[in-house]
């Protein structure tokens, strides 16, 4: 018996080989699958959207943390909304300035399905410095004004329970959230596919921040193999590090980003820059 | 009525929503099609095998070309091996100072069936410094020493008719044609289906070549969504250009490239960098 598992993105379709279905269930929230891939290992699906594989995850979480977290010079408290998988947390752990990273997920059924399945990335939900809030990741920002570093936003695609995090009032409690200097980035699309929506939602970002970049990383089981990224900050160029050692530390464990990359992933297309 | 093309890479498959079947026909060495693609526009499949789509070629021909030709000073003569549906040619022929381009095709269908179906592409070969070599590009260049500036590879992948041109002998007989301060580059498949392939390939340069140099860019309608190209020389650092003026006037047309790619693109991921 041949398996395969399909995504479709409108008028794209890409497909993975699976070895084994190792779970299956709808949470209050989604439908969480979980697979066993032949190309990309165990893919944790939500909704029918792939949301990682164990062998191209570090591409997106080391890509949605680094540029921003050694944009900053001194990061200590951090938070991450959406990411039940915990991949972006381990990330954050590796930065030796952090004490403490809240993760704040509305689904704890993806917590409990990626600490079983996922082992590789959600054992970092274990450590110390983690606080859980399981809950509205915009509604725990608003409440929290000023008390973080950085803010990552690990959501899921605009859709379902991830609409809310593209909006102006998710993005003004974001600013707010932060401390001076603080840096907020957010997944967000593939220029290949959806570029007017990075556009929207970067122009839509530069009413609370007053620098705001688009930045890339190819992650292959993302619609068109190449994912976007939106870098929001007060003034702050993330295209350089003043923490080159943070980063030469960082370097030393990572599979995808290189010191090259934190201004490499800056480089968009043509057709998107400026934009 | 759906109509959807796919492509099946390993154990990873993409599909495609198509508009309408334009081409179909078999040529003396490959099955050559041609579709109207939903999502990407006109596409031409040799021997099942995406080679490239209106709406991305962008990506592949100007990351072909540019980070080679800005690498050289002043290039005056080009050879471009395969690429018969003259992508890589237009590209080329941006650069004010190409005199001559010889485009070394084994098969006369492809550059046929581009003229009728790809003219955004292919009226490129009708520039009176084009000259087309209908034959084997690895023989050609082998019986051309040092005539050439910049030699670029746009081959089919190393099966079917392509394969020759990933060897030693190929690797030599395109150093070999050459003059001094020549740039070869050769497009390489993905590093996330095929990095020991791409090492191999790296490896064979280097006998030929003192520097090589593994680069990136997003293709979407390629295995992954991500192509790697290889680019050698005699000690040229090609990530950055003392063609400064040259390269603004190339961006000034370009949907891809852009200058802060000329460096941008030799980000490989950490899981290749330094191999």
């Amino acid at each position: 018996m041949e398996l395969w598992f399909s995504e479709t993105f409108g008028d794209i379709r890409t497909a993975w080989r699976v070895k084994e279905v190792l779970y299956h269930a709808r949470s209050k929230y989604q439908d969480i699958l979980i697979l066993d891939t032949v190309p990309f290992g165990r893919m944790l699906v939500l909704d029918g959207c792939v949301m990682t594989t164990e062998r191209d995850e570090c591409a997106y979480h080391e890509m949605l943390v680094h540029p921003a977290l050694l944009a900053h010079a001194r990061p200590q408290e951090v938070c991450v909304v959406g990411g039940g998988d915990g991949g972006t947390v381990r990330e954050v752990l590796k930065h030796p300035t952090v004490k403490r990273v809240v993760l704040a997920e509305i689904d704890e059924e993806v917590i409990a399905v990626s600490r079983q399945y996922l082992p590789s990335l959600a054992s970092a939900l274990g450590d110390p410095r983690v606080e859980i809030v399981v809950g509205d990741g915009a509604r725990y920002l608003a409440d929290h004004p000023r008390e973080f570093d950085v803010v990552l936003s690990d959501s899921t695609d605009p859709v379902g329970p991830g609409a809310a995090l593209f909006g102006d009032a998710y993005f003004q409690s974001a600013r707010n959230a932060l401390r001076e200097g603080g840096v907020f980035v957010t997944q967000c699309k593939s220029l290949w596919a959806d570029a007017d929506s990075v556009r929207d939602s970067a122009a839509r970002l530069s009413r609370y921040f007053s620098t705001v970049l688009p930045y890339v990383a190819a992650v292959p089981t993302y619609p068109t193999g190449s994912w976007s990224f939106l870098l929001a900050t007060q003034g702050v160029d993330a295209r350089c590090t003043a923490a080159a050692d943070r980063q030469a530390l960082i370097c030393e464990t990572t599979r995808y980003y290189t010191p090259a990359h934190q201004s490499a992933a800056f480089a968009v297309p043509a057709f998107h820059a400026g934009a």
